[in-house]
């Protein structure tokens, strides 16, 4: 029988740590030591999700109050932070000091620059010296390193949709310097689990909306990320908008071929890079992925099309905005890091 | 007490034909005298559509087999054709013929080439002699010329939120020459009323994806009245997607301001054209409009914003595909046509 | 022209009352002359409701405090109460004894017994001198009472839905003394608009369940008016469910044929009741209601069946609860108290 | 390594059998050696299910025409019969004359009696020496039985979500003889996968009604279980609700105690059936399922109330419709027929 690593689930109570307990409380090799909540201490996670109860040990294992010596004394090994961003940052130094490693699923790390952090987040990074050591963790872009890492920053929900069809077209140096355009759509569980009107269900059911047009907080991950690949700066333009379903991201890219590139070559660079990866699936030309065949699933599945009068390659994704987009790719970071199968505890389909 | 124009609805079994009969039966200035449909010939508007019920004559209106004499006939000094795309045009002839005037809510008379239309709709157009006598009736655009017209083609529903915002701003010479890149949502009233597994229920609601990429046939008209507007060709790239909601229509338009021009310009040239347009409500700056505040009116909402990052202005606009975006805008054409307060019958919000 | 009637609206700011607003801002013969807020006093009801913008006078009309002396100095004759149940009472009794008629859609005056409002409510009611006066606004059934009143309690959405089917049986003495079993199911608007983590989009899309088991509130009217048709005590078990739509009340009911009973008896009482009543539409044997065919009116659709095997009479019901349930039932009321065509105002399907 | 049943699906074009289809190819025991579909034959799985591409055998298996000795030669072991009511009878035979034990999601082998099907299905069945044959596999229930035996006959939706709070208080004589009056809701997924207007996304979405009353071909089958739980006829009146979720059935039973009955003997029988079963929740008192929480697994979840003022028991339970209500409980079937775990392939939630 294998032997488990034990883990740490810190501030559970959002849709993503939902999935993510889903997800380590059926998890081959995962121990589910402790859960923090300050709002939840003392339940049982079945108490507080009741469509755990009588699954694993959710009737039995208690939220507890986040603390980094108690998580060491419970014998964490990895912890994930599922926190809201600005609060991940107070956990992950203590944890990492106590040699637990850290994958964080907010915003925290995800940046290289605390200057761009400080333009986009409008404060202050507390913790700069971490950002050049945390990994901006797309796996199929930098297992390598991820392998290696203690400090994991798990990427966006809107930034995994939209970079990984971009990154191997930019490596090659396929697009031209044009701004990219990019439209997304995603379900509310993006927006998180607060007691918010413009969230209730009479709000949402039958409204199509952009929102934090023209600059919504993501676009410095990205623009990092897509730079990286490119090795110069990309200027983009990205419109984010809510829709009622529960999750689920689709993401439309409009981009500009350089001179003399053809489709084919689109076409295979896209297959270099994913034809193996287990979690990216290629569709192909002209078809459009629906987020409906990944949810609940960590699959991206991308599209593409040449649109030859407006001279314009558009690059389709889709994703579960808490799978791929969030928790599942937590848990795939997770078995980079520890060495276990890829697809571990990530069957479910 | 005001006098009543007779009219006839051909083809009013989709939910753009329920639409335009919901309005007409409640029309001050309209009596309804015949309601057409093989299919349903026989049966009361009530049996056929039980929202119906106890309102108006649908008790005891009864559908008939099309045919221009019978219409003739009935007094029908004005019919609406709410019939599939090819089979509008069949029934228009004749029906002028007789003299009645025509409002086409298909695609049949939008286009002023015949070669246009042959190639996005893959035949020889069958009247091609009616095309330079109709007129593609944005109300807001070309009020005078739909006032005089015997032959209204009203137009698409991705047309009317694309082209609205654009218009202005392409008359004033504002936009640089680049091509636009259009990603619009639509609920799924748009694919119609047809026995299709795709269409189901669960097959829509967890479902967001793109289609018909890359050439949608609405390009065709959205790029002929966009190049009269700005006196040129106009390229653009469109990428429609299907969204599980009954109706709506939420476009997001990625332009180039040409060279000198400031926001403050595009706004002035908004406020121009459309301050004192009783259903165009533009927003504001940054304002995201929202699909849920135009539902089941004639309002088209309409936002804007400046990225200064990638250059680029971004417009938004909301309507309701089967409002708006098809019968509600006949009926403002309707009102046109008839000299009535342009507002006549379009109260509800 | 007609001379309009001056209304004031208290406490528009929830789902019924944004209803009421939309129905007042077209209706033919009312003045809406005051609306009051405490936490959007200032702002413009367009401002807080988007959906108005550029609507009969909502870019002009301002939210104000609540206070009668000033509504009464804007001229109000009639104030609909839109607040939370226990509050109308306070503002009642003031506006009442400035000679303005009250319209309220709360609970506070359904209840003919202080006693029966204690155990429900669990306190005191504040003005029991009130209960007496107030009539039970169902206007199908108590029309002439409520022409003569200047205290209207609007009926409960679930009660409307429940007491429509039954009142006729009831009186005609076709029932049996067994229990009544109802099931209702409920649209998400019923429950408020209200900052409430279980009312999010997100917790409801997917979401079927009963609620308030054993003993709804609403238990304590429908027990009243069931008595006061059948002339004895009917004792009946009620579960509420809610689904996710955004309005819409569907009810079943469980009944029993009182001794050599039959269902044509069934049917001619409910004709007799209703055939006249320009709302309640009577579907037919073995006809199911849907309230998609009501969303947006003032309608009532019924069917019924028999049950042979079980000796079950089943009665089946569907109402928009924030129409007939709610907000245009009130108008309704004012139609009925103002001497108005009693469909002014509620021409809309 | 655990050796692998070879099973074989046919018909699995439906919900259900997409469902069925995503538990076998995760499921550790069963190797899926055929898929069977006339419309289909010649696909692979993930060409006609985008879903399942990278997943398992997806991409490989190829749907094959339904014909039983092909499947005995492809070594099947084990059928699941995912085909419509009517069409499983045609195959059950000549696969169990082959030596495949048949495990059926249809209703064909669900009634002992054939006048009882013939009354309900309204033809003679045509195998009704298999009847008596067949189990009516409540795995709860009647492991025993559905460990020996070859024909499994899987219970239909509505029915197990009525039965199983049901038949403990039946077997221990604790309800009266009164009629019993049961409310369903189920999600959409339960009107098949058919193309059909009426399960269109846009008639379904704002949607909530009532059908097939007063008689519902799943009232035979409920009729013959709960009378072998009571030892007598048991009446019931049945109503099912189409609601606008994908998945999931709500149930509301009202049932009346026998005298002396308390509720501490209900909440005993519920715990003596079920405190042991993995898959059935026994939420407590006054305590509502939730759908939500049931969604995509093997649960059941059941809570109770005594309305004390009607003297009624009211009863409510939540389950998956094509979860416990079809292809789980058919793999949970499939797991007791093996001698499997009973909780093999059934992990995720």
């Amino acid at each position: 029988m294998s032997q488990k690593v034990k883990v740490a689930v810190l501030g559970a109570s959002g849709y993503s740590g939902i999935e993510l307990l889903r997800l380590l409380l059926r998890h081959p090799h995962a121990e589910l030591v402790a859960v923090t909540s300050r709002t939840l201490a003392g339940k049982t996670l079945s108490a507080e999700f009741p469509r755990f109860r009588k699954v694993g040990i959710a009737d039995r294992l208690t939220f507890s109050n986040p603390d980094a010596a108690a998580l060491k004394e419970a014998g964490a090994e990895i912890a994930f932070l599922a926190l809201p961003h600005g609060v991940s940052v107070e956990y992950a130094k203590p944890l990492l000091e106590l040699g637990i490693k850290v994958i964080d699923l907010s915003a925290d790390f995800r940046l290289r620059s605390a200057e761009v952090y400080k333009e986009f987040y409008a404060h202050e990074h507390p913790a700069p010296e971490l950002l050049s050591e945390a990994v901006y963790a797309l796996p199929e872009i930098r297992a390598d390193e991820i392998q290696k890492a203690r400090l994991i920053a798990c990427p966006g929900c809107y930034p995994t949709s939209i970079l990984l069809p971009l990154i191997p077209l930019l490596k090659a140096g396929l697009l031209s310097a044009d701004p990219l355009a990019v439209s997304s759509m995603s379900g509310a569980s993006g927006a998180g689990r607060n007691a918010n009107v413009s969230l209730l269900f009479c709000e949402v059911q039958n409204s199509l909306r952009s929102y934090s047009v023209p600059q919504h907080r993501h676009l410095s991950e990205i623009g990092q990320e897509l730079a990286i690949a490119a090795g110069r700066e990309v200027k983009l333009s990205f419109v984010p908008h809510l829709v009622p379903v529960y999750a689920g991201i689709c993401t439309t890219t409009f981009a500009s071929l350089a001179p003399g590139v053809t489709l084919e070559q689109v076409e295979a660079a896209l297959q270099q890079a994913y034809a193996d990866q287990p979690f990216v699936r290629l569709l192909g030309r002209n078809q459009s992925p629906d987020t409906k065949h990944v949810m609940g699933t960590n699959f991206i599945d991308i599209g593409w099309a040449l649109d030859q009068r407006a001279g314009r390659l558009i690059l389709m994704s889709a994703e579960d905005n808490i799978g791929k987009g969030a928790s599942s790719q937590a848990i795939q970071n997770f078995n980079l890091v520890c060495g276990f199968d890829p697809a571990a505890g990530l069957q479910s389909v």
